[in-house]
């Protein structure tokens, strides 16, 4: 299998390096083939903008999305863009891994996916959810984060940690056809113990070597909806 | 009343500019002051780092958060987030105006969000939801997007909108107290008709026109929670 693991955090020696770490270690210990793009350390520009494209369809006014479709079949899409949706559509499985900040992503990581997941090879017209570009690949988000496991869920404080990650979960990767795992998640992690921290490695370990065995969250399927997007039935 | 918008495109003649526009002159002729964060036009940097700090509590090892909350409080934080913080808390209203990217906001304004919600003012401890810094204030989020309207709400093939937005505006502005209104939603606007951008610039006119007497959502206040957060009843 080939890996792709993002990793985004402004401090190199943080915990969520260390997932990334174990997943490299774990993941080539089984005899895949792992990438990381550690998007701090490539001070990767997350802006996405008119500067993406070496020439324009439209100079005169951008629709972003129109210019990607353009780009790629170009071969004018910005370099570092061209060489992550290289590492993407090489990958047969996607990790995210990052601390949530504002119960998403950090500006660094969201600027990955507007740049990179690009329109006419990843979605585009009805290539979408189970019709989208990455359909037969799978997408794990590994995310660390300050809260504790008990404010999260049904009827807690915050509600269910994955309806927070709704947009990335459902919007991006499922969108784009992954079928995507449960996210592994690193509770309280700034105020734990570092027995506790490597507890949380070892389960991430010990997950990451069953994740063959793993059934994907269920989304939307293209089937279920009529030509103009209304729901059959 | 005390307006920020922060506007965040990538084209500056683009639709969503107009409703910034749109905004600013509706807002100004009821006699509001309003000012304006066109970030793209800012060249505004939306990554979180150690550069944010001229001085560092910890200069071996980042934690944010924590260096957030000493460079606002020894006035060393960067001049662009301190120069965003003070209008943010200038403003009784805030707006946030952006086309949808990935269901969410493009990484440019959600770098805005990690660097200029510093905590130790917008939140921290036990201050955040209804205890939120910036309790008192009102938000708004208006978005333009590709999609049609049929495409969302319940059992929809996106689901409701809200949903998709809920790290914005329950994760991210109800959590720093604001009392959050609905969102000002342009719907397919890359395809639509002249005309119909011109009824959504009215419709959002009049929207602002009665702002005053508008409901905020619902969302959780710390009341209904024990001290370690756990939920009463």
């Amino acid at each position: 299998m080939k890996v792709l693991i993002v990793h985004a955090h402004p401090e190199p020696q943080s915990f969520t390096a260390a997932l990334r770490d174990q997943a490299l270690a774990t993941l080539q210990g089984q005899g895949h083939e792992v990438q990381v793009s550690d998007l701090y350390a490539m001070q990767w520009n997350p802006v996405a903008s008119a500067a993406d494209f070496a020439t324009r369809e439209n100079p005169d006014y951008l629709v972003y999305a129109l210019e990607q479709r353009l780009g790629v079949k170009n071969q004018s899409i910005a370099a570092d863009i061209q060489g992550e949706l290289d590492k993407l559509l090489w990958a047969d499985l996607l990790i995210l891994n990052f601390p949530i900040f504002w119960f998403s992503a950090p500006a660094m990581l969201k600027g990955w996916i507007d740049r990179v997941l690009v329109s006419g090879v990843c979605y585009g017209g009805k290539r979408f959810y189970d019709q989208g570009g990455l359909a037969g690949k799978r997408a794990l988000v590994a995310v660390t984060l300050g809260g504790r496991e008990h404010m999260f869920g049904e009827g807690t404080i915050h509600g269910p940690l994955e309806e927070m990650l709704r947009p990335i979960l459902r919007g991006t990767l499922a969108y784009v056809g992954y079928d995507v795992l449960a996210p592994f998640v690193a509770w309280h992690v700034p105020y734990i113990s570092a027995e506790a921290r490597q507890d949380f490695l070892l389960g991430y370990e010990q997950r990451l070597q069953g994740l063959a065995d793993e059934q994907p969250l269920v989304f939307p399927k293209l089937a279920q909806f009529d030509e103009a997007l209304y729901p059959l039935s």
